[in-house]
């Protein structure tokens, strides 16, 4: 691609600010970091990447998608352990007051270390490294002050009670997991359930450097997927059968290697690298999505987390990492196995009961041993209390007074000594319809706007001093350029005819008509526009008009009556370019 | 309808939560006001208005849309004046400490007094009518506070530094401001342009009572269109002359009269109603939408605002009402005349040119004076300073300098006098190419939610005790269920196949095999579904199957194979339903 030595970052943004597809947020106003804006043609690639995610994880199963808020009360996240649990580290430079995240000021100050694992370190080890090995600010060279913890959590006051705290919402898990009682009773009760959310989060990194790629507030695309823990087989491993998952293993990871290996699903859960089907299966769709947004499968890795770098809540983590130009290997989904962590607490913290019932097969029939206060006996002896004693020893286990009666001869409740003659036992057969169990979570997790830059990055290509970005077919924000031309003698008023009929088809069409041919094409090309529709003087004969590929720049020749039901069944993959008319030389380039 | 003295809004909460369209946040924790969830249905249904926004206000035009954060910096609310505007008068309760918003507080106190016009109150003004009225609390009759004003924007802390206020933003215009010129540049530069956003917003309420009503986070959906204040014709007005607007104007209302004027829009214009054509159409366009989203032109209605009830941005708003059974009239979208306000205040604090250059038809020969220093004269007595002075010189009106020698003799320039022979003036012919203005802006503004909440209510119909969910065929969350009539005899695995065709096909359809088909019917019908397909016995001779109609109930049989195709265009509007088969009398209800 003769991009050796390029960074590719910078021609992408330029490209990116002069065409629209995103720039760095509030730039009138200086700038803020860890905020993007999407230009039209971003915002439109970033919600063709949803629709495209939505289908593959979750419509074409049945699963469905739910909207929750950004901002949500604290108890949400005191019982999530976000509040405990989302924080960092960070060290404040004791000369010019600069804030820097711990693992930014000591990799920035022995760049060399490439063995500090700084996000296992706890605050106490952090100044004890600082102070032995005399780090000092990244900026001035002040010294530094003690760490401490810094939420990472945008926090604010709902309505105006000053106790009314809020925070924006770091995952849209904790929407979907409070919501998992009523979509599982909308959606007729079943296991497995998948609960996806697109939306807003937030999360208030101390200082990101990265461009697009670290933001504080940007779209997750998440399922949280509900399973019995005891059913966990998932039926659809067969059709992923084919896809090969590149494994980085967390212990291989804390000796220091980071060889890939590569296993198809099933083999990684039988092996036990991957704890569960579910989990493989979403990880085999996940190279399936990022492949279908033009990453190629060697850029691609899972890099499993070690317990040091998991998140609260996980007890297994796969970062789906992908190779981009400037950053080197960047986490674009991950795929945690959450267990029932989150219902059990909000189970705990909401007293609400989030567990299922699971029938049965059938009824089993279940002996239970019970106890019979003898009320005939006990109610001269205990009077006005009868009625309360006999319930709380209802309340006790039979076998707890069974054994005292044996051991002491009587069984004291509140103040009372129940004796043999008191009381009888019996065996109870009783029916049991099912059980109540707290199903499991494996989770697949997204960021869109990543994938908006690394699809373009992916998509960038050069061919002499042109740019053609060779967008997948069903991600272009631009499906069609219509162009007239000449600006004149009515060749205009077709194409503008041409270009009504297309978007009334439901295409991603638009109108040009500056400058040369050649220029509309090469600017076309490099917006990644699959096919481009030129209006000529033949078009006024015979109605032709020429039809040229963004990849190929072959051309053909086709009645534009009939092109706009051909263009949607090329741009849909069903039909090929040479399809859609008769091959032409033009020399219009 | 038989729905009389019945609230729709309780009958729509049951089923919204039943079923998965809507329901309260946070509702295991016991809710908080202002937070809407939505559920499977609700938020398919959402994301289907928003497309239908989209493409009827901006794709059809070939406008814009971008992307911009929630959480904005202070120093654009600084700018756009709503951190000093956006905020509500509080009083609080003296004895229980409640925060109400004002005019709640009044009104509840007055419930008889409709004349009370809070809204155009200044503080002083309630306090005194609190006092004159003896108002007291409305929870626990305690005396009130004077008033205060609540800043209704939510209010956060950017990164680590505590100087770096955020706010949530309470509308996506800002966003779209401070972008204009990146956009403007991207989209080759012409006016008109409209540049639209579809993402959350906040707004703090102090106290809200509305269910999913009055939201404290909501998804806007807002285009700020963007014009030459002196060619602001709309070549659009044409394409609707049919429509009429129903105007309430602030005319009337400020003498207490609401009686509508219906107008067409070309006419609003030239009679003086609507300030610009723009904005007329944009009005139009709001009621064929709406119109499209099931709610009847006469349930609709344009408020003007008056003046004390306006923005501070805006010199016209209308409100677009639509009636609703538990609230009588509510807004639905603003549309506002937000002149140039926006840019000029964005222009003024980030010292940014946000004006565009107007290129001329021809270029314009401008006769402009122009003073010369004689350098060869003030060279040998100025010596070093001959440069500043000659270019200080330059710097000042010709005028000036020629009005003072004209009057005392000399002009004086940084303690040197400046004497007739040093200088000349010239008369010079100049090219100009054009000139730079600042665009006009007409903002159409609509809130999701209240759409979801509105197109739902005005499609509950009952029939009997059936209740049919009469949704436009476009916005069905789901359009297509499949049933086995018995959940045997191979009739699943059948209904199957049928379900991934049509999944394949991009269509949303659903199985269900519960109960007898009669019940299923009434489920789909509740739920809205056009279309609901059965397979019976016949199916494993002959291919045919059932297709069911949601709103006549009738039935026609056809070839599944063929079904998928004929299901979209039928779903498009492209077909009748009699077109999709042979009409049967099934007696399976």
């Amino acid at each position: 691609m003769g991009l050796a030595g390029i960074d590719k970052y910078e021609l992408l943004l330029d490209l990116a600010k002069r065409r629209g597809f995103f720039w760095p947020s509030f730039e009138i106003y200086g700038g803020i970091s860890g905020y993007l804006d999407l230009g039209p043609l971003g915002a439109r690639l970033k919600r063709r990447i949803e629709d495209k995610w939505l289908k593959l994880f979750v419509y074409q199963h049945g699963y469905v998608a739910i909207s929750t808020p950004v901002i949500t009360p604290e108890k949400v996240f005191l019982a999530s352990g976000h509040v405990a649990h989302f924080k960092d580290l960070m060290v404040t430079c004791l000369q010019c007051n600069r804030h820097f995240k711990a693992d930014y000021a000591l990799t920035q100050a022995m760049p060399a270390r490439t063995d500090i694992a700084v996000e296992a370190m706890s605050a106490d080890e952090i100044d004890k490294f600082v102070l032995d090995n005399h780090v000092r600010c990244p900026e001035c060279g002040g010294l530094l002050s003690k760490s401490e913890f810094f939420s990472t959590m945008f926090k604010t006051n709902i309505g105006p009670y000053s106790e009314a705290i809020g925070y924006g919402r770091p995952e849209a898990a904790q929407g979907i997991f409070v919501d998992f009682k009523r979509v599982f009773e909308a959606t007729r009760e079943k296991l497995p359930l998948g609960i996806a959310q697109i939306g807003t989060v937030m999360r208030n990194e101390i200082s990101p450097r990265q461009g697009p790629i670290r933001l504080r507030e940007f779209t997750i695309m998440e399922m949280e997927f509900f399973f019995d823990p005891e059913e966990a087989a998932c039926p659809y491993l067969e059709r992923v059968e084919g896809v090969t998952l590149p494994l980085v293993l967390a212990k291989d990871r804390e000796r220091g290697r980071s060889e890939i290996i590569r296993v198809n699903p099933r083999k990684a859960v039988k092996d036990g690298l991957i704890v569960t089907e579910w989990g493989a299966y979403f990880m085999a769709l996940s190279v399936r999505f990022v492949t279908a947004l033009g990453v190629p499968q060697d850029k691609q890795r899972f890099e499993e987390k070690m317990p040091t770098e998991r998140s609260h809540y996980s007890s297994q983590t796969f970062d789906h990492q992908i190779w981009l130009d400037r950053w080197g290997w960047v986490e674009i989904a991950g795929h945690a196995h959450r267990t029932d962590f989150d219902l059990a607490a909000h189970i705990k913290y909401s007293g609400t009961d989030l567990s299922v019932f699971k029938p049965y097969e059938k009824p089993i029939l279940k002996s239970r041993r019970v106890v019979v206060p003898q009320e005939s006996l006990l109610g001269p002896l205990l009077r006005e209390k009868t009625k309360t004693i006999v319930e709380a020893l209802r309340t006790r286990s039979p076998e707890d007074i069974e054994g005292s009666i044996a051991k002491s001869g009587f069984f004291e409740i509140q103040g009372f000594r129940i004796l043999p003659s008191h009381v009888r036992f019996e065996d109870r057969t009783e029916k049991e319809a099912g059980r109540r169990i707290i199903p499991n979570v494996v989770e697949p997790s997204f960021g869109a706007e990543r994938l908006v830059y690394s699809t373009l990055e992916h998509a960038y290509t050069r061919s002499g001093d042109r740019v053609i970005l060779k967008l997948p077919m069903g991600l272009a924000p631009v499906e069609v350029m219509v162009f007239p031309l000449m600006a004149k003698d009515g060749l205009p008023e077709i194409a503008s005819e041409i270009l009504a009929t297309l978007v009334a088809r439901g295409l991603q069409a638009d109108y040009d008509e500056a400058g040369t041919i050649g220029r509309r094409y090469a600017r076309a090309d490099e917006i990644g526009v699959p096919l481009s529709i030129t209006v000529d003087y033949k078009t006024k004969e015979n109605q032709s008009v020429t039809v040229r590929d963004r990849d190929s720049w072959r051309q053909v020749r086709a009645d534009w009556r009939q092109l706009s039901d051909l263009a949607c069944r090329y741009l849909l993959g069903e039909v090929e370019f040479r399809e859609l008319g008769t091959a032409v030389e033009v020399s219009y380039e």
